[in-house]
């Protein structure tokens, strides 16, 4: 499979709410994820579970994802980036935000072997 | 000057169509400035030649940046990201086209050290 039908299926499928479905068939068992603080976490399992955390405590309107953006697509290994925007309201504060993001995913043999998210605001 | 801050003025220069000031003012000498093909080009003077030559084969009627994104934005050197949209015509074609990209900037000691850019489409 190119970048480019791995990246496609991302975004299609991210533009439907299946963000977990992505994390559970395109994530290599040993992914990195980076948050934009720096933060690393290390193997599908745990990535899976910071999202679910995630989504734990956000009600979550709605994804928008542009994209994918190339760089390297015609080799088997290289990244992709989309641009991703929330509409959510975080439970802590029942204020509905829009939140912007990069998300850079670097792909390896079929699989995202490392996310690397850039965020707007203070980190 | 933390990279928040040179990533504000970047993306601020940039909606003013400022895009060859960012390069003079804010490029390190030697970057490296990566396309979507993987072709690297390195040195400030080259790489606003680069640009030239892009502008002078496209009629750039506008340009919208979003962002900036931050990613590990707390420490003096780091990423940040941004979202591009150009409105441009090529001279070749005469059609009009919206061109959408993501560039990631690398910043160390107050200048951007390498660009790394991701197309929409084929490369």
């Amino acid at each position: 499979m190119s970048i480019q039908t791995l990246a496609k299926q991302f975004v299609e499928m991210c533009n439907q709410g299946k963000n977990f479905d992505v994390m559970h068939t395109l994530y290599a068992p040993d992914i990195v994820s980076v948050e934009a603080s720096g933060q690393e976490t290390a193997g599908q399992a745990a990535v899976i579970e910071k999202s679910k955390r995630w989504a734990a405590i956000n009600t979550i309107h709605g994804e928008k994802v542009r994209g994918p953006f190339f760089n390297g697509a015609n080799q088997s290994s290289g990244q992709f980036a989309v641009h991703f925007t929330f509409e959510v309201t975080p439970k802590a504060t029942g204020q509905r935000i829009t939140l912007e993001e990069v998300g850079v995913y670097t792909v390896k043999d079929d699989k995202i072997t490392r996310e690397q998210f850039f965020y707007e605001g203070n980190w």
